[in-house]
């Protein structure tokens, strides 16, 4: 184990400079701020989730987003049309299996999806991804439980399992793709205060993994530049709306010197 | 009638220990903000609407919050089956009747609503609610008409007709359960100014009826904190989306002394 | 071509008097600030969208907006039901053509809509637009792509077909109804890295309409207060949230004075 500097902010600027599309079929509490959230990354985003479109949106994109949130039949029968369409242009599709433990009906659109199309990032908190690899974890809703197994170990053999990088984000995040494991430990607990930075987070990976075919590498780098811009956002905020305001424009202001200095991330 | 001080901190305060999960199903247009309001007060809230799964998302949850603001036929029967199962448990059920009276399909869903499931808080504004008591009102969508009732006694009956609490919001608002009624006066015009904050009143009335089975009490202390929060929000505020970002912070930050110092109330 | 100074913010003010109903049909991605940009120009938003509903709904309207953003079959279905019901009360019909070029279904819907409802305002993007009047271009997604076509004459020609006031949104905006062109100059470039910065614009020539029968002249005067306000809203901003915030809340607290005087527009 040991200490690196990742080099995440050139990832960044590439964003900036390719603006790529990034689709998204996500959920109806957060997807304003996950549109907004690609945007402010200097990207395109696009939510659009009809069934006759869906493919050929992906078609266009160069990432696909799922996220259960608010998930109903048809709308899990939307994104295996987009994920298809996604999986046969060789870009890359992540999957928040957000609130995954919750209900029966959640679990079973999540291993629907796993079986039914490629997913190559799989991304929870670590009770969601937990229920995923198998574990037996009670949830409460979509906020995380605090879950006892060794995660690393657990986010490994799902990577192994669907060939897909795994990311557990929570107070050190995890990203392995069953060669590498990257933690990364910025952050701040403010964002458990504000609904949908996890939402978010998984737009941010989605992004990255728009302009990078590393995908454990994209996921660390973009975890990195959004918990980085978050650190900076809670010095200045009263309270947990005016930190999701300053977390946007320190995300849209972020500069490679302070994503050099003060990033915190170890390669296992 | 006499003026009182009402122990409205230390349900938030429960709130904040308890961390109740509040399993809405909401209207597309403030869903985010209802989930901020409930999570900035400390709870947990679950926004999931699919038929196949909001029984058990209910049956996890500590109370449920309807609001019929986008509301469609499917939507509706999801409503059914979650407040079916939230009866089953036991955990109160809140219907903002948002819009009563804008249209005959939005006052029919009401009262299927009220005679299919139990509801145990019912809350609108004061010509929504005049609405649903058979009261013969005008409305402009989903803002509050001048009534000329006296929607005290209107409240008070229809209290009794559905066995249920009544909110009336405005100027001044009203809880009534048939035995006791308060009269909330905090808050501030600002608040009509912004988008949502009828919607969020309810998410907030929600989760303080998660802890506290007086249900009345529960709405009146719920009320009591947000639009005391709001008096502090707007002293920094150079308009509606300033103010709003100081509610939320506001909001997160309340404590017990400024809920009793600027509380004003009255139980009739 | 001559410079002129346009009398907007008299309908401002009657805007802020009459408090017009403005209903939407709009995208579930930028529907709150659809709601919010309605509020603070002191009219009042509803979003309604269920096909038993929205023709009583429209009914009580003074304008009917509609935005094909995150559109379905049965979404516009329930769009044409609402638009019949608006034409048969005679109240301006607003389409948002968002995202049009990017799917062949999309494309296909606003053909549907153009052709089986009167729409009164055409609005987009300058890829968009072209897209509608049968020019050939390449979109990606919903952020506009450059296009090499004269799009004053353009949006001439696409007035003339469909009988419509045309807005082309831009670096410029042009207003057209086939016999007067407004070129609007106002806005900033920091409007481009806000999600739905676009949408907020249709619903704010939405509700200009509802309170004046010229529709280009309506349509000037709503982009002209809507970007002065963002114009004032740049000079505090550190990034596009800060600056999303103020531009609520520069347009809540705008004047005439300030209207008068920052005005760039031209009559030809």
């Amino acid at each position: 184990m040991h200490t690196l500097t990742i080099p995440a902010y050139p990832l960044l600027e590439k964003i900036r400079q390719q603006k790529p599309l990034v689709h998204h079929l996500t959920n109806w509490v957060t997807i304003y701020d996950c549109a907004s959230i690609v945007k402010v990354l200097g990207a395109s985003p696009v939510m659009a989730h009809a069934a006759q479109e869906v493919a050929q949106m992906s078609n266009l994109a160069l990432s696909l987003v799922l996220n259960i949130g608010t998930l109903t039949v048809d709308f899990v029968e939307a994104m295996k049309i987009a994920a298809l369409s996604a999986n046969k242009k060789g870009i890359p599709v992540i999957l928040d299996v957000c609130g995954a433990g919750a209900t029966a009906f959640r679990d079973e659109k999540c291993f629907e999806l796993l079986k039914e199309v490629t997913i190559n990032i799989i991304k929870g908190n670590a009770s969601e991804i937990a229920k995923i690899a198998g574990q037996n974890v009670e949830t409460k809703g979509v906020d995380s439980t605090e879950v006892a197994h060794d995660m690393v170990a657990v986010a490994r053999a799902l990577s192994l399992k669907y060939h897909a990088t795994v990311v557990v984000t929570g107070k050190e995040d995890i990203v392995a793709d069953g060669v590498t494991t990257y933690l990364v430990k910025n952050g701040h607990t403010m964002m458990t205060h504000v609904v949908g930075t996890g939402c978010m987070a998984t737009s941010v990976i989605g992004t990255f993994a728009a302009v990078e075919p590393d995908l454990a590498f994209a996921a660390c780098c973009g975890l990195l530049c959004f918990e980085i811009a978050a650190e900076c956002a809670v010095q200045k905020a009263k309270g947990p709306a005016h930190f999701k305001e300053e977390l946007f424009d320190c995300l849209f202001n972020l500069d490679g010197k302070t994503v050099d200095r003060m990033q915190r991330v170890e390669k296992i």
